[in-house]
């Protein structure tokens, strides 16, 4: 074959019906009441499930049914990207305050603002297990859709497959994002120093809790919604307030007590807490007291720690208890030189003891 | 409390052992035979598992175990970031010639590509099932970290969630890409013209019927191996040689078919295919025969289908097969006015049939 050129005829036989029979099929209605193996198959099923109920609900400009990648703008002031992932395995899919959705689309979006960056856009992949409710699917699209308009960050690129029956767990979720990382920003865990000021945004355990106190098994009722809330705004009022801001983190599975662990282990510093400031609801610390658990160990979904420099600790205080989402923000340990990579918690009756990190999993699937 | 400042000492009752043992602590070793939900916590397994298994594989400057987000730099001739996401649930795991992480890397670089981009950098998020055995999940790691050193794309940043036994398959795997799209590309359906050519990279079906084959419960035995290949660099030399390339596809699930028909629908033109110029393996298609498939509805993982001006057709064809991955490339049809929105084929003996989308689904999980 020499010549890239051939000849085509258009076909005869074609007749009226046939035609409009397919291009009626070319835009394909979902009636399924529940999700089949089609609907991950890539073909006309797929086709009408991604058409019916994932594009109309996450409609914006970036997001294109055909195309293989969203393409983004880069801003003007920002020559660096963030680029996150995270997988969400919650159980149940519903719980207090929140669900799957909303829990994938702000975790995503702390990650990147955990970094300094302004989020630019999320994907979503959608791992389904054949057979799943499809007004439970619509209903978790509808909470994606909220949270991302909330949060005023597109959904800009998808991905949906279906596995068998009993392959998976009603429905999984990745949430990836990308955001710009603004030119002046220079958070780094290396620059923290001793005599740093730890903040907390507010109140621990609430995501964990509410998790937990949903599933079936457990027959304690408490009053607890998760946490779970984008933090992007609140992160960009605490750097204008706090410039020299060392590091933020959400303090996300294994809770607070495991991110400060990484910290102090990362700059083999010491970090020291006072157990007395840190925001617990009485709640939460009822429920942890029953089960025996650390609400410093338990998951948050809407918080963030933050390493300060002492002089401008006061400033980043007041501009979180500015935020909505940091109204009970708190001053609750210092950076020390030693013990190395250790965390101490200084308890109410004078003493202190070693805070470890989270060992074995008394929470399993929490997001 | 109006002050952030709060005083903490030292303990003074931490002995020299009790330091030790958390200080060794804080780099946890990986012991277990089989992934458990404590690799799933956040806390001391989850870290043990990355910083035994993930880490060491996937090394390079961007990936920090302990960073919310990776920072990437943005080339200076990109303004535009292409972004993009995928699941992978393909079953069995391994298969001849790849397994589910080769695809996983492969998968989303060409995502990135078929958009013109330049891969910058890829994330891994998995979901293991509990019970996993540690030797398959250090076997499909060590795969992805050598799709993407061939590939020469970093794995910046990933997550590891853990779910019960039963309520996954082993391990599937999100990979989510972000890539720089040089100022000059200008890749769109939109520019699609009657005229234009229709290529083909190479043999299609390869991936399909290679993970179909590998099925235990299918008895049909041929020696077909994935086609799976990172298709960057192809792109690359494609649009060097043919600069006014309309748009560029990976006919993934839905086959050949499903893309063509998502062109013809998206730009409302005709696409005639001569199905004696589709190139077609001998073994590929016998065993479809057998099976009562149609090759051009089987999933490809290595091919592209490129929409080229009819005066650039030619010099795209040597591009693609001077390159390993494009050796077999062909010229497979054209582009015309109508009938609108379909994909006619004309077939060896003179007639012609409409080409559909793929309804159902013969091959679930083939990605």
């Amino acid at each position: 074959m020499s010549s890239g050129r051939i000849e085509l005829s258009l076909p005869t036989q074609l007749d009226r019906m046939e035609r409009a029979r397919v291009v009626r099929d070319a835009t394909p209605r979902l009636r399924d009441e529940h999700v089949t193996l089609s609907h991950g198959s890539g073909g006309k099923s797929s086709r009408a499930l991604i058409e019916s109920i994932i594009l109309p609900a996450f409609n914006n400009a970036l997001l294109d049914g055909s195309a293989d990648s969203a393409i983004l703008r880069m801003p003007n002031d920002s020559e660096r990207i963030a680029f996150t992932t995270d997988s969400y395995v919650v159980s149940p899919l519903f719980f207090p305050g929140g669900d799957i959705g909303k829990l994938a689309v702000n975790g995503t979006i702390n990650d990147l603002a955990m970094s300094g960056a302004r989020p630019l856009a999320l994907s979503v992949g959608l791992i389904l297990e054949e057979g799943l409710d499809m007004a439970i699917l619509r209903r978790v699209i509808a909470s994606i859709a909220a949270a991302a308009a909330l949060a005023g960050v597109p959904i800009a690129t998808g991905d949906t497959k279906v596995v068998q029956r009993g392959k998976a767990d009603g429905l999984f979720i990745n949430t990836s994002g990308v955001g710009a990382v603004p030119n002046h920003c220079r958070l780094s865990m290396d620059l923290i120093q001793p005599g740093d000021a730890v903040l907390l945004s507010g109140f621990i355990g609430d995501h964990g809790m509410a998790v937990m106190l949903a599933r079936e098994a457990l027959e304690l009722d408490a009053d607890i919604e998760t946490d779970s809330a984008p933090l992007h705004d609140l992160v960009a009022d605490l750097l204008a307030a706090a410039p020299d801001t060392r590091t933020i983190k959400d303090p996300t599975r294994g809770g607070v007590a495991s991110t400060l662990n990484e910290i102090a282990s990362r700059t083999k510093l010491a970090i020291s807490i006072d157990e007395d400031r840190v925001p617990v609801r009485i709640t939460v610390r009822g429920a942890c007291e029953i089960l025996g658990l650390e609400p410093l160990h338990i998951a948050n979904e809407g918080k963030l720690v933050a390493i300060v420099p002492r002089v401008q600790a006061d400033a980043a205080l007041s501009a979180l208890r500015r935020h909505a989402f940091g109204a009970d923000a708190a001053i609750i340990g210092e950076i020390l030189r030693e013990p190395e990579g250790m965390v101490l918690l200084r308890t109410g009756i004078g003493g202190s003891r070693v805070l470890d990190m989270l060992v074995g999993d008394p929470l399993p699937r929490i997001c």
